[in-house]
């Protein structure tokens, strides 16, 4: 598993120890933390998957599966380095491919993003929605990862799942709306800024949920794509009355004035997840719910907002 | 224009010169050739695109509009060096748009390719055709970059306008099935090897249509795409009995078992041109004149044939 250390990755290592499966990281720790994975029977790899030595092959050599979950997940940093979303994120996933045919690895699941369909006219949005227009680097270096690895599947003896996921809260939760919402407040609870004019629709789901999923969920072609997230949304302004009412507070809101809180922001994001139910997955928990338990996990690891602090 | 001293790309500067418009080419001469632009009024900037120290920026000061035409467009070589098509179509590509964004140019034109659909269900294959799964390299990588260009469009200032090709065929033709046929039966007059079992079906267009629309084609939207091809298309054993044909010749035919010529061959490429065509562009030119026209300049341009066997 690339990117073990991180929110999903590491939930999904528990999980999968949990079941009896002997797991390898692979994960430079550039944003995974260490501590999500200490006192856990699990091989750590300290690699750099950008290294042209990291030795992968080698790695994934006499596994079932491969679960490449390593990304540059920050969305708005994007046009300062073009290159960067480019390099983690395309680069990176084909190297992963290259190395899971070169070792035999049947199996591989990618995590990707409802981003990849830019501002869909379809909403909810299906798997088979329209050919996408892209609206970020991050997006658009999702979209092409996704490109590649459907490719190598063509020559066949790999299969490919990729799940677009929404955002995913819950215990581990280092980056986001809801670290970045409870972080300000804690250091001025009197007053909260929001980037846009929290209109903005956005659907996410609770990390227990997203684990069903990367256990569970596989089809029978060699290239499968499903949508995962719940089926409701709601808005940046929903979201951030159940923080404050978990916080016990009730700050001044500054909105912006735009639509969207950054460049390549997307207004309205709800995934169509009918595939992925018919294939038995359900989601457990409501999106409430999901942003509550977030902030009651990050109010119990104070160092979390550190982090965050530290990334402005 | 990148890639100016191409098939295409060259074919285009003449159009141009004839316009009086002056005209910048950026080639590294890797496939270009240098015959295709003597005599000519063009400046040549003799760059490699993937050197972190071409002066992009440089030398589209001051320009219109920026064709970005350069691309590995070697469909079937992916496979040995995974990341070359990512280099040179991906990379290459942003570093082309940011450079475009950094020198003001207002108007980026991008050639594509009928393959970004993959192996699509509707056919013929309209722009807005559904969600692609990629099937090659190549197409991974066009998609890609189309991507990404995508993205840079939502930083405003920067237009987009994107031609997704069927293959083009006429003078100056230095790649593709023709040549590798003309090739061979200039060599072996009596037989033709054939990769697949000859059913492929493909849609060719003539390099007059092609500058054509490169020229005239712009759309209202940031991001635009146009696919452009002829309204026909043509199987492998039809264009081959037009090639046979023109040059006298009855070889024994000796096809492939495979329903496609490679991995990642799509047996079908059709495209719905209706849009390019609401924009004022049409085809002048039959799929089967192209062949012949093709088959004309590569015997009269021998030195094209040495190419193909130098490739090998």
């Amino acid at each position: 598993m690339t990117g073990g250390a991180g929110f999903v990755g590491s939930s999904l290592v528990d999980q999968l120890l949990e079941s009896g499966i002997e797991v390898h990281v692979v994960d430079n720790f550039s944003t995974g933390q260490k501590r999500f994975l200490e006192q856990k029977p699990v091989n750590v790899h300290d690699v750099d998957l950008l290294s042209s030595g990291a030795p992968l092959e080698e790695i994934f050599a006499g596994a079932n599966c491969v679960y490449h979950l390593a990304a540059n997940a920050d969305v708005r940093s994007g046009w300062d380095h073009p290159f960067h979303d480019l390099e983690q994120n395309v680069k990176v996933t084909i190297r992963v491919a290259d190395a899971c045919v070169k070792a035999g690895v049947a199996d591989l699941v990618f995590s990707s993003t409802g981003s990849v369909y830019g501002e869909a006219h379809l909403i909810p949005t299906p798997e088979l929605a329209e050919f996408p227009v892209q609206t970020s680097l991050y997006g658009a270096s999702k979209t092409a990862a996704e490109g590649f690895l459907a490719a190598f599947t063509e020559r066949g003896n790999l299969k490919v799942t990729v799940m677009r996921f929404v955002s995913v809260l819950g215990p581990r939760y280092t980056h986001g709306h809801v670290l970045d919402f409870v972080t300000q407040l804690t250091d001025h609870p009197l007053f909260l800024d929001v980037l846009g004019n929290g209109w903005q629709r956005k659907s996410y789901m609770h990390i227990d949920d997203c684990v069903r999923a990367l256990v569970s969920l596989r089809g029978s072609q060699p290239f499968e794509v499903f949508n995962l997230g719940t089926s409701e949304f709601c808005t940046v302004r929903e979201s951030i009355g159940w923080i404050a009412a978990e916080l016990g507070l009730s700050p001044e809101i500054r909105f912006g004035v735009e639509d969207r809180g950054w460049i390549g922001d997307n207004p309205f994001i709800f995934l169509d997840v009918t595939k992925a139910e018919i294939h038995g997955w359900v989601t457990n928990r409501s999106i409430q719910s999901s942003v509550v338990d977030t902030v009651r996990w990050i109010n119990a690891n104070g160092w979390v907002m550190d982090l965050a602090s530290c990334r402005k």
